[in-house]
This record gives C-alpha cells, sequence and structure tokens, in this order.
C-alpha cells in the first residue's frame, strides 16, 4: 500500500499507520482475525488527510455491525473518559449505575466521623444493607488510583464508622486503573475495588454492560461541544435525552439533527 | 514619591509598589514601626530598573542589623522553598533537626505493615520511644496539605503497627500549612503536626531556632545554580560547608568567592 497522510487531532499530518490502528484494536479484546477484518474494511476507504477521528469512526462502524461487544469496549473508555475534566458527571453516572442495580443512593453527603465531617462520594443502601464509595475520574488512561488513596479512602470510612454512622461496605472506584500496592492493601482491608479491568468479574466494563447505562459522551451524532453544554446543564446520561427532547431544541440544533440524535440514543443507550 | 519602574524576575517593569514591600513585611511578624524603617530604607536607595530581588536583598540587609528575629522568618521560608522542586532535601534537612535533638534518624526507610509494604520519610528513636514522620515537602507556599494526607498517614501508621512494627508517635511535616480540617482530625486522631505556623510552640520555625540548622539555600553569597549544584551532592546543610571547603572548590569558585561563602557561613550557619 503507498505511503497516505491522515490528520491527526492538532491538525499536524502523519503517514498512516496500521500498526497503531492494531495496537489499539488489541487493546479492546479483538481477536488477529476480528483485527484482520477492520484493517481491510478501513484501507479500502482510506483517503489521503483523512481525520485520526474519521479512521476510528469508521473502523468502529465496522466493529459495530461485526462485532458489537469489541466495538463496546473500543469506545467505552473514550466515552467516559470524555465526562472529564471535572469528576462530577463520572460520580453521577457511577450513582445511577447503583440505582439500577436497585440501590437507594446519595451523591456527595457530607457525613459526620468522629473526628471531623466527610464527603463521600456515593452512599447506596438496599435491604438495609450500606455501602459508602469513594469515586476517582483521572482524565487520562495512564493516570493510576495509588495506594495513597486506597490508605485515605480507608481512614475515612474507618473516622465515619468511629462516629457511629453506618457503613457496612466501603468501595472505591475509578474510571482508570489502581496500582498493584493499592489493590494488595485494599483486598487486605476488605475494601472493594472498580476499574475498568478489576475485578475480573464486575469490573466498570462489566458493570456498564450488566446495566445498559450508557453516558450522552458515547454518542457520535452530538459534537464535542454540544455533549459538554448538555453535561453543564446534569444531563450525563443516555437515556435522559430520551425523555428530554427540548434539551435538544434548546442547543439550537435543528430538526435533521434531532432525529438523528434521537434515532442512536434508541440504538446505543438501550432504555 | 515618583513612580520608579522595577525589574521583575521575569524581566518585565512594573512600577514599584510600596504597599507589595508592607505585605510580605506583615506576613514575615514585623510590627508596623519596623516596616515603616525598612520602607524608609529601601525606598532612600531605590533606582530605577532595580530587580526586586535586589529591593528584597536590601530589606533584608536592614533587618539583618536592625531586626535579626524578623530577617530570619522573613528569609527562611524562602531558604527552604529553594530546596525544591524535589522533596528530598527538606526530608534530610528535617531529619538534621532531629539528629540535632538527640534521635538517632533513618530516613526512606521500607518497612512491612500488616497490609502492604510502606516508604517512611524519617523513623527516629530516642530512648526507646520511636516517632515515624512523614514529610510533605511543596513548592510553592500556597499549597496546603489537607484532610486527606492527614488520613493517609494514619492509615500507613495503622497498618505498621498492625504489621508488630513498633511506632509510638505519629509525626506529618510541612514546609507550609495544614488545612484547618488536616489539623482537627490529627489533634482528633493524636497525631503531631509541624507547620511554619503549628502548633504554636514548636512549629518548624521555631525547631530552625532552636537546633540552628540552617538549608544551604539560605546562603545570600552563593548563586542559586550553584546551590543547585551542591544540593545534587547532597550538601543541604550550612554546616556541611563548614567541613568541606573542596566542594567549593569543585564548583569552580574562586578564592576570593570561596572566602565569603566560608565567612557567611560562619556568620549565619551558627555551627
Amino acid at each position: 500500500m503507498k505511503q497516505i497522510l491522515i490528520t491527526k487531532q492538532d491538525g499536524t499530518k502523519e503517514p498512516f499507520n496500521v500498526e497503531k490502528l492494531r495496537h489499539s484494536l488489541t487493546r479492546s479484546g479483538a481477536s488477529e482475525q476480528e483485527i484482520d477484518g477492520v484493517v481491510d474494511y478501513v484501507k479500502k476507504d482510506l483517503k489521503e488527510g483523512m481525520s485520526t477521528s474519521e479512521i476510528y469512526k469508521h473502523a468502529f462502524s465496522y466493529l459495530e455491525h461485526e462485532k458489537k461487544p469489541i466495538a463496546a469496549r473500543y469506545s467505552m473508555k473514550r466515552a467516559v473518559l470524555a465526562l472529564g475534566p471535572s469528576g462530577y458527571p463520572f460520580e453521577n453516572f457511577i450513582a445511577e449505575i447503583f440505582r439500577t442495580k436497585g440501590y437507594k443512593v446519595e451523591v456527595g453527603s457530607v457525613v459526620k466521623g468522629a473526628c471531623v465531617e466527610h464527603e463521600v462520594d456515593i452512599i447506596g443502601e438496599m435491604n438495609g444493607q450500606k455501602i459508602g464509595a469513594e469515586v476517582k475520574f483521572h482524565n487520562k488512561l495512564g493516570i493510576r488510583s495509588d495506594l495513597k488513596v486506597a490508605l485515605y479512602v480507608h481512614a475515612r470510612f474507618e473516622d465515619i464508622r468511629s462516629g457511629k454512622i453506618q457503613i457496612d461496605e466501603d468501595w472505591l472506584i475509578t474510571n482508570t486503573r489502581f496500582s498493584s500496592n493499592a489493590i494488595k492493601y485494599s483486598n487486605c482491608i476488605n475494601m472493594k475495588m472498580i476499574s475498568w479491568t478489576y475485578p475480573k468479574q464486575g469490573n466498570l466494563h462489566d458493570l456498564i454492560e450488566e446495566t445498559g447505562i450508557q453516558p450522552i459522551t458515547a454518542l457520535t451524532s452530538l459534537s464535542g461541544a454540544e455533549k459538554k453544554k448538555l453535561m453543564e446543564q446534569k444531563v450525563i446520561l443516555c437515556k435522559n435525552i430520551e425523555s428530554n427532547e427540548e434539551i435538544l431544541h434548546s442547543l439550537g440544533l435543528g430538526a435533521q439533527k434531532i432525529e438523528n440524535v434521537m434515532a442512536e440514543s434508541q440504538a446505543l443507550c438501550r432504555i
């Protein structure tokens, strides 16, 4: 194949590198055979000057038709990352997952410990059992929640329990990953940890699959700026759009675009 | 007084502002009367284009002659800040303060807790009593060590004690300050905290005064680059220069300059 220059997000050009595409597909859990399928499909329509995000969308559209679970995994991490830069939308996204699992949930409660007051990101209650969760959002996938985070979360819940407030289970949830020391410590003190890949069963990816809760950032028919505006108005979940078509009008979107967004959210967000 | 332009550290010019000087003197604990003295002294010799650091030195030289304790406080925070950007020199500076107080000190020990291993910045022992200290260095005076820091340090020492390692007293030491919640929590769980101004007696300023331990960054006869080179060679303390004149030769300093540095360190570092 002759060398084709593609356009990166910052506007600079670089030669299309099939290995980069393969690498990112491998990380999403695709098999060699599936990757070959995507690569053939992408190469066929590759054009000089295409942007990396066009190529990504193209690969995604193939996967979406052929291999739904891989497509989901491939895009889900990116969609959750796009909930930033503040941690608030991710917190509400996690709260909704707990609600869907049957918990009565409070977000950002201030709770009196034996020594000081603490803000607890999520308190969930079901059948008289109470869980407390600290939710750590990071803007880059490379950043880990480390031992210090696990230590302070444990000390916080201990102080809350010493203040005679019921918390039966401590949770620490992140959109990135944990250091091995953080995992070792949390297992030892019996604190539950959730990241994309931890634990093997019941991790963040599994929870999203299981509950079908999708963030609005997973929609491809809205621009980044449009998603930001929705999040500013506390619209975080794909399913919130379904019941709230006026909010799309308030963004100044045309009728055709609104129709596209509604169609995509119906397909993607499994209301 | 007519407007005089002075040169800031980044090379840009701004009008000399007597209120900024007064403010910084107020923070150092000088009285109104003492501030008036410095301002008169500085104004007398103010020249167009003078740099802010020249003005600071000038103010300092007045205080040094007139009000030694204020001069010391005024410069000490800056000298300790100049130990950065890494936290290592500050850690060793604190270790030396403990040694001078009679402790046998280890820096950066790795200690097995019940759950995981921890690096403890300083472990000090005297008369069979063991203290463990976490040392938090910040590069800006505005940054506080907050409740999360106090929480993780407590959880760490608890894990160490659960592993049957003796630590009788927990300390948390910073070169900046603590949030009021961090102080409240630490008092409640009986952890000792040291910052510039906390506690009222026995704070970092008092400890430096009491032990006479001064960092090489307090010397005015060495340039910032020369101090950096010394710190890279693990020369952190003013008193280390006294016993080690060769190290100044190795920096390529001339005989006259070396004489100045030795004279200043003898005067300032109270060996």
